[in-house]
C-alpha cells in the first residue's frame, strides 16, 4: 500500500506517523512505501527509513497538488491547514491553503483518474468549527453547520466538496471533525483555545499556567492519542457502510474546566492545582463562549470511533505518551 | 438607489424585473439605474426604459466580477446558476458556474470594499437541493445541508461563503432556499421536477401531460410570484433580526400530487384532469424520491415571508399571471 500524509509535520501529523513506526500493519495493510510532505519537511522516524520519503511542499502552490495526485497513493491523510487564529487574521491565506489548497487536491485526484482509473481513501481532517452558537445542549449528527470564523466556513466547505468527490465516485473520502485536542504537547500558544491544555501540561511539569476563564466552562476534548486513533480507524474502515454522509463528528469527553481540574489533582495532587493562576480574560472568554460544548456522536460510536470518557484517562495518556509514564 | 440582476433572463429573474418595472419603489427606494446580466442579454420592461441596461455577461469568465463590482450597486440580486440536471452532467461546468462565479462575484465585491467602503446587499438565490435524503417529517431550520447532487453542493457552499462574507462585512448578504417553483410558465421542459408544472400548466391551455409518478409523491411548492416575492422581501428586509446565519428555507406549500390534481378538478374541472395521463418512469420515480417532500420554515415565516397555502391559489396565480385571468 503507498500512503500519502499532508501535513506530517503538525502535531498529530507526527503522531500519526510515529504510530504507523512503531505498528506494522496499523493501517490494513504492508505499506510499500509513505510520502510525508508539510510547508517545512516532516521528520521521518529511524523505523520508516528506506520505506518513507518526507519533503516540504505548499499544498495551495500551482502544481503541487497534481504532483501528490501523481504518485497513486492508496491512501491520503489530508491533515494540513492554517489554524483558526490565522484563518481569521489573514482571510487571503486562509482561504488560499484551506479551501483552494483542498479542493486543489480533491481536482488533482479527479483529473488522476481520468488517466487511469483512481480512487483513493481519502481521509480528512475537519473540526468542530464546522458549528456555530447557538447550540443545543447537545449538538446531534444532524445538526446544522453554520461556521462563526472562516476556518470553520472553509472546513464546512471542505467537507462538502469531500462529499460530492465521493459519491461521484471520483474518490472514498471520510471527514473527521476532531474535538479539541488535549492534552496539546509542547509550549503554551496563543490561541484561545491553548488553556485547556496548559493548565494541565504546565502544572504536570511543575511550571505555573493561567486559566482566562471560570471553572463553569464546558469543552468537548479528546488526546492526541484518540486523534490518531480517529485517522487510522477511518482508514481501515468499511465505508459503504457510512453512505453519502461523509463527515462525522467524532466522540469525545464533554468536561468542565473544573473538572479538569479536579482530574487534575487525582492524578498529580494540590501542589500541581496550586500552579493554575486565575487570570479573567474577557477576550478569550467571550470566544470560548461560542464554542460546542457537547455532541451526540452516535454515528461516530456506531462506527466504531472511541475517545476519552474521563478527564483522568486525557492526563495518564500525556503522562505515558509525553512524560515517560511519570509526572 | 442603484441595483444590479444577475440572471435577469432567467424565469425569476424576468418576473423579478416586471415586478420591479410595475410597483415603482417596490424595493424600497427610488431606482436611479438598473442592470440587468445574463448568459443571452436580457428584455427590458418598456416601463424601464432609460431607467434599465441590460448585457450579456458569462459571470464566471475572468473580469465579469469586477466590472459588476465596479458598478457598485447598493442591490445585488444574484440569481444566475447551472440547473440541477446540467451540473450533474457536466462537472466541470457546475462548479465553473455556480460556485466559481459566485465566489468570483463576492471577491469582486470584497475587493470593491478595499478602494472605498462598499457593502452592498446582496439577495442571492439558493434551493431546498442543498438537503439530501434521508429526511425528517418536516425538515427544520437547524436541519444539516448533506446535497445529494453537485448542483446542491454547489448551493450549500455559495451559502456558506454568503455567510462568511457578510460576518466579515465585505457584504451584506441573505440566501433565499426556493421550493419547486409551481406552475412554472412555458412549455414542457426535461427537469426531472417538469412534470409537477406540466400536469397543470399544460390541462389548463388543453394540452395532454404526462404523470410519471404517483399521486401518493409528495413535494414542496411555491408559485413564481412567490418566488418574486422571497427576493423582493429580501431585498428589504432589516437582516439586523436575521444574525450571522444568513440562509434561509422559504416558507412553501406541502402537498401530494393527488392534492394539485383535486385543486386542478376544482379550478377547471374534469375535462382538464382528464388531460393527464398516467405513465409511470421509474427513473423520475426515483430521482424524486430522494428530493424533501416538507419543511417547518419557521424562521422565513416570523421574518415576513409568505408563500401559497394551497394548490388551488397556486392554479389561480397561473391563470391570472399567465392565461390573461381565464382557463
Amino acid at each position: 500500500m503507498h500512503v500519502l500524509v499532508i501535513g506530517a509535520a503538525g502535531m498529530v501529523g507526527r503522531k500519526l506517523v510515529e504510530k504507523i513506526a512503531a505498528e506494522e500493519g496499523v493501517l490494513g495493510s504492508a505499506i510499500d512505501h509513505l510520502w510525508l510532505v508539510d510547508m517545512v519537511t516532516p521528520s521521518v522516524p529511524p523505523a520508516l527509513e528506506g520505506v518513507a520519503t518526507a519533503a516540504a511542499m505548499d499544498l495551495s502552490a500551482p502544481e503541487s497538488a497534481a504532483k501528490l495526485a501523481a504518485l497513486r497513493p492508496d491512501l491520503i491523510f489530508h491533515l494540513a491547514a492554517i489554524v483558526s487564529g490565522e484563518a481569521e487574521a489573514d482571510f487571503d491565506k486562509g482561504y488560499l491553503v484551506n479551501l483552494d489548497g483542498t479542493r486543489a487536491l480533491f481536482e488533482a485526484i479527479r483529473l488522476e483518474g481520468q488517466k487511469e482509473p483512481y480512487c483513493p481513501r481519502v481521509v480528512f481532517a475537519s473540526s468542530v468549527a464546522v458549528f456555530g452558537a447557538p447550540f443545543p445542549d447537545k449538538i446531534g449528527d444532524e445538526f446544522f453547520t453554520t461556521p462563526l470564523t472562516s476556518y470553520g466556513t472553509q472546513k464546512a466547505i471542505s467537507e462538502l466538496l469531500l462529499s460530492d468527490y465521493s459519491r461521484r465516485g471520483f474518490l472514498d473520502g471520510i471527514g473527521i471533525r476532531l474535538p479539541t485536542i488535549c492534552i496539546r504537547p509542547g509550549t503554551p500558544n496563543k490561541a484561545a483555545s491553548g488553556f485547556f491544555s496548559n493548565i494541565l501540561r504546565e502544572p504536570l511539569a511543575g511550571q505555573e499556567a493561567v486559566l482566562p476563564v471560570d471553572e463553569d466552562v464546558r469543552h468537548w476534548f479528546a488526546s492526541p492519542r484518540s486523534a490518531v486513533g480517529f485517522f487510522v480507524h477511518a482508514a481501515r474502515l468499511d465505508l459503504s457502510q457510512v453512505g453519502p454522509r461523509r463527515n462525522l463528528t467524532m466522540p469525545g469527553l464533554s468536561a468542565l474546566v473544573g473538572e479538569e481540574i479536579e482530574a487534575l489533582r487525582r492524578v498529580a495532587g494540590e501542589k500541581a492545582v496550586r500552579l493554575i493562576r486565575r487570570e479573567h480574560d474577557p477576550v478569550i472568554a467571550g470566544i470560548v463562549a461560542g464554542w460546542p460544548t457537547n455532541f451526540d456522536a452516535k454515528r461516530a460510536a456506531a462506527l466504531g470511533f472511541t475517545a476519552e470518557t474521563s478527564f483522568d484517562d486525557i492526563i495518564r495518556i500525556h503522562i505515558d505518551d509525553e512524560l515517560g509514564g511519570k509526572v
